[in-house]
């Protein structure tokens, strides 16, 4: 079966087994409606992909930690959303939780998902408990304190903000912990994975400031010139249009180079690329052909 | 060492760990806050004593689970107290997180230690990787969806309320939870003590509803009359205080007689009985002597 097939059922798997008798029926509707239909699962295949270019093709683990981190990264955008921080009516085109289905159930969804998180690692690992430790540790310290995407979003009530490290927990930890994670999964040391995790995790916030600035809210299903009105951070405000695009070009090149040397390295290398092209805004992308 | 100050310890831990470089130095100090100085970490001390009448007087895994455990029950705290939730802007008889720190720090507190709290179970397990799968599930089953104290809050985001499910999920669950997880950590077969965690959990939900009832803002540490202001269910309203008083009392004497056979099982009957006169507001203890 397909990586993203499987990853479907794990995310499928973990929504009903948290939604049987006795859930509440509206916390049950609004956690479905916060996974499904799901974005890209861009994070879960890196976990999937990793664990396949070390030589584990079909490795039930790597299935089951990639849900994990997919429920952590829901479970974000749904708190992110919350008015007390972005105050988002629209997520991947559509309502957002708490727009929906109330503040109340947003802030209990995003709790449900990282306790399910745990939860899936704990059922993927049933057959080999060595390595749920190691994977506990490693995706906490990925979502959590003191530099996960938490501590990331954190960052945003200090009176002196640092850029770098705000990046850093809030965009790049979780694709960290996806390299990582698929590493561990197939009982590979994690270390020489992360910096590819790094080098993925700058390159998304690139695309997602370059999305903000110069994208359409239809093609990124959420609204755009967020960080000009908040006055975040953004790459396109510091480097420009052309300025940012050759930092994305680099940081793409930068992760292919970082993939340590394994049995399908080739492969992995392709599938990078070829998901790098949808880092752009289509009418960057135009433009730059 | 004293039971209660291991658990002290394993907390200081977490949070040492938690609130490492590069954390954000807000999110680091309201973390903090919202642990220490604690309540009677009621909880936490009930797993370790589970696990000293199953004979294992000094059980590692037994701390972390309890200090795991107290910090889902620091979060809950946090997250109930919300401006969409309670909106209580006292707790433990000082300002709550979201009024000192803000609303955005107090989601991020409550995340935070949902993670830590599984970090920590993984910390406590690393001789003893066996016990980390069952103590996972135990205690994601007593925090998340679909019974435990996420799952009980969201009942009241429900048109129609079922009341024992509220009771049995908001409250109980984590009782449950941590009786189980006193069981696991010794390697005992947890099921023969549920029952005891179900009735020591209906004893404190009786006992929060006498205080919000008939006890004072000073002696709970938070506002009283909190449900009969909201119109949440409350046993006092049910059946007087005489009848929720009679009913605390058979409450307790259940959860007693509900101790399975076990080494320690006098220990833990007195411990029980003693922290039970805890659990009516000193103007009724009065009255009822």
């Amino acid at each position: 079966m397909e990586a993203g097939a499987r990853i479907e059922i794990c995310l499928e798997e973990a929504v009903a087994s948290a939604s049987s008798k006795p859930c509440p029926p509206l916390l049950a509707k609004a956690v479905h409606y916060a996974i499904f239909p799901g974005g890209a699962r861009v994070r879960p295949q890196l976990t999937v992909s990793v664990a396949s270019a070390c030589g584990d093709a079909d490795s039930s683990i790597a299935d089951h930690a990639g849900a994990a981190i997919e429920l952590l990264h829901c479970a974000s955008l749904v708190h992110d959303d919350l008015p007390c921080f972005d105050d988002a009516a629209i997520r991947r085109g559509r309502e957002s939780v708490h727009a929906l289905y109330g503040e109340p159930l947003a802030v209990l969804v995003g709790d449900a998902l990282i306790v399910e998180a745990f939860n899936t690692l704990q059922r993927g690992c049933q057959r080999d408990l060595n390595k749920l430790g190691p994977l506990v540790s490693c995706i906490a310290g990925a979502v959590g304190m003191p530099g996960g995407i938490v501590a990331g979003q954190a960052w945003e009530s200090e009176p002196k903000i640092n850029v770098h490290q705000y990046h850093r927990a809030k965009t790049g930890s979780l694709f960290v912990g996806a390299v990582a994670a698929g590493a561990i999964a197939v009982g590979e040391d994690p270390q020489p994975w992360c910096p590819l995790g790094q080098f993925i995790g700058e390159a998304y916030q690139l695309a997602d400031d370059l999305f903000d600035a110069a994208g359409s809210a239809e093609e990124s299903g959420k609204p755009v010139l967020q960080d000009v009105n908040n006055g975040r951070p953004n790459a396109v405000a510091k480097y420009g249009i052309d300025g940012a695009m050759k930092r994305l070009k680099e940081t793409v090149g930068n992760a292919v180079d970082a993939i340590p040397d394994c049995e399908g390295g080739e492969e992995l290398r392709s599938l990078i690329l070829a998901q790098a092209t949808r880092l752009v805004p289509s009418k960057l992308a135009k433009s730059a052909a």
